[in-house]
């Protein structure tokens, strides 16, 4: 037993990322569902945990409760350190968070669940509005971010060289995000050739969203 | 001589945060601005620098670009370890990360000009429904950020402790971008107090928006 909490929803990307992370780690861990389309993760006893009131959080063995995927990753990475999520070489870690945070940054926040009802409740945004705002967010960033990959000579069978890293963990959860709005993947062949090699290793297919306890 | 090249906008926030982690280093660079309101950034030429066509970028002396101003702080602290960016212990590695990325990740991104500006084109949205959308979700992050640092035990005269840290640069970054879009920032005395002590140190004095050579 690890004594790890996850405070998760199955269809959340950050989330899919830590759960990736757990399980290359090989970490065992409580999987404690919050469904964010019914507010679950407002209620009192979920924002004593975190007062943000997101998921992921993850509390610790003794109690300490982390937040922010892409940290969460490197304090799992940091405490258990193979397979290491982050290249050794400075530079290759500049290059990994680079590409993560392109993702973790540009695309996830702005096309947030939160985001999209507020453009729903605020600006009369209907299914169509918000799936070409989420799809040009994507395509805004999966563009540039598909020129660095096919031609920076730093990939390898994954974003960098042949191990799976941190950037592969955005990668995949945001591809598995695109497929709920029609994002067109053939746009991106170097991004979904790197989505299906990360696939074939059972951390991550075990970690997709309808793999979990409260998948619909 | 660093041979650095920063390309970057005097009120881009994470412009800032870079700016900062480079004169807290004492590392020089050249100053290469791009002027975001009018798609500087789009340039061909920048095109050829970042293809994601968003500042801040740090050139290398070898060439390498580096973007994302998260990444781009965490290599130069890996590079340049004194003063640190980051406490040396795991737990308050993660702690600073997941201030910094509750700013970087749920406020910043949110809050982008290119958001702001398609909020407009796309829904309509005047100034007074823009300044509403940005001070929600500074709200919706500064609250809870507000009680973790007031109530956790970990902050003293800055986030984490008493030596500036990597969640300082992002706090000072987004409290001065606050400043244009009428936050009312009596709601946050905490980040208040810890961006007046920032602003004492002339690292964080010097990068401010107003003593750029671009600055209106």
């Amino acid at each position: 037993m690890s004594g790890l909490v996850l405070h998760n929803y199955f269809r959340s990307s950050t989330s899919y990322r830590v759960r990736i992370a757990l399980k290359m780690k090989g970490l065992d861990y409580d999987y404690v569902a919050h469904h964010l389309r019914h507010g679950g993760q407002r209620s009192a006893e979920f924002l004593a945990v975190n007062p943000q009131g997101l998921v992921p959080a993850l509390v610790l063995e003794d109690g300490t409760m982390l937040s922010q995927s892409l940290a969460i990753c490197e304090y799992l990475d940091e405490i258990h350190p193979e397979p290491p999520l982050l290249p050794a070489d400075p530079l290759g870690r500049a290059r990994v968070r680079m590409v993560g945070q392109m993702i973790g940054c540009d695309i996830h926040p702005v096309n947030n669940l939160r985001i999209l009802t507020m453009l729903r409740s605020r600006f009369g945004a209907d299914d169509a509005a918000v799936a070409e705002w989420f799809r040009h967010w994507v395509d805004e960033t999966f563009q540039p971010l598909e020129a660095i990959l096919a031609s920076d000579g730093k990939a390898g069978r994954f974003c960098h060289g042949d191990s799976p890293t941190l950037a592969d963990l955005c990668i995949v959860a945001q591809v598995a995000n695109n497929g709920r709005f029609g994002v067109d993947m053939s746009r991106y062949p170097t991004i979904g050739r790197i989505y299906e090699a990360c696939m074939e290793i059972p951390a991550f297919a075990e970690a997709a969203p309808g793999k979990q306890p409260d998948a619909e």
